[in-house]
């Protein structure tokens, strides 16, 4: 396992401005990863209240965000830093911006949610959303592990799930279209059904760049765009 | 009309680096607007040789990306600068992942312009995607103008369009519904098409975040996710 020691620094103020953020952008995945699981419970789960709670919430994400990003520009300013420290700051102010955009997805599959306890439930109570939801919170959370111990091998592990994801995501997407032929009433239950595994598959394509930025973060080299760890056209 | 002078450094060797920076971000901005153009013009007219070229192309967009992000890592590194400088290079940082997202897009629109020209061609010959196509590539050319000419005004100005293509996009969506419910053989090419005005959508939402940058860089202030920049759930 490769890992990075950031705790060797002439200045103890310096390292704790250093540990603060990267606690800090912790603490904003924390609350992301809860969102984007309330968000499908509340869709499953037809909780309308729940809902409401994980889009109020979305302003906690984005006030973490605004916070983040200052605290770095400080840093950058105040403490010029070099190599390694660099590369975590410039990770640091690249991995909440994919952060708040897995917040935005929680919003829009809670939205989802309110509006399909509108209609009808389906026979299958919505177990397509409910698995592909489990899947991808567990890749954010081990891209998250991945991201607190700065351990590679983990972020290469984790970031490869998303063809899993993808994968997935491809089937739900071929059935729900079987659906709406043989029965058009259920095109609009269906077309929310789509959009909210859609977002769900794209917070596993913001997961995967976190975990780049891990291994750009620890092996300095950037890894983007190459054929392993991309073979999919991400949007 | 604000504006910012970037020109007066003591070392003009640092100068000519940001000019470089600024230079590249546009061409790579060129390059990403014709690229959204092509693919839009290669699905409306069914020319499945320009969608191939788009899809093609994204490895230049992703090249480009790599490249002015090592760039402004060096930049940070060497120079340490502070200030409005320091926000140009995180403005530039930030800026060039949304372009390269941008260039996802218009691959992906490529790929559903392949994708279509197996169907059969609708009555309509995809007005729609023409039509929002059309809206989306001028913003995006104007939020390029805004950051070559560093004016915050028409920034702010161009932002705001983000709500008209919103609204459009809402529009195609509700009538490619009432065309699945009305034919259902249709579903899938109505899929397609909600896919690729999916992503044009996705493409402002992009522009808007560069204008924002564009607007950080100049006035230093984070505008992100307040009320007058951002009424909606972006992306």
């Amino acid at each position: 396992m490769e890992n990075m020691n950031i705790g060797h620094h002439i200045s103890r103020q310096f390292n704790e401005e250093l540990e603060d953020v990267r606690n800090q952008v912790l603490i904003m995945g924390g609350l992301v990863e809860q969102q984007v699981i309330d968000a499908v419970k509340s869709l499953v789960e037809g909780d309308s209240r729940l809902a409401q709670e994980v889009i109020e919430n979305d302003r906690k994400v984005n006030g973490l965000e605004v916070a983040i990003d200052e605290e770095c520009t400080q840093i950058l300013a105040r403490r010029q830093p070099a190599a390694s420290d660099l590369r975590l700051v410039i990770a640091v102010i690249k991995t909440i911006t994919d952060l708040e955009r897995i917040g935005d997805q929680a919003e829009k599959i809670a939205r989802m949610g309110l509006h399909l306890n509108e209609m009808e439930r389906p026979k299958g109570q919505y177990y397509e959303v409910r698995s592909l939801g489990e899947r991808v919170a567990k890749m954010l959370h081990q891209t998250l592990d991945s991201f607190a111990r700065m351990d590679v091998d983990a972020a290469i592990k984790v970031s490869q799930q998303d063809d899993i994801i993808d994968h997935e995501y491809d089937g739900i997407l071929r059935k729900m279209v079987t659906f709406m032929m043989e029965d058009p009433r259920s095109i609009k239950r269906s077309l929310d059904v789509i959009w909210s595994v859609r977002a769900l598959e794209r917070v596993g394509d913001h997961s995967q760049n976190i975990c780049e930025y891990v291994i750009y973060l620890v092996k300095g080299k950037d890894i983007r765009h190459t054929e392993y760890m991309r073979k999919a056209v991400k949007d």
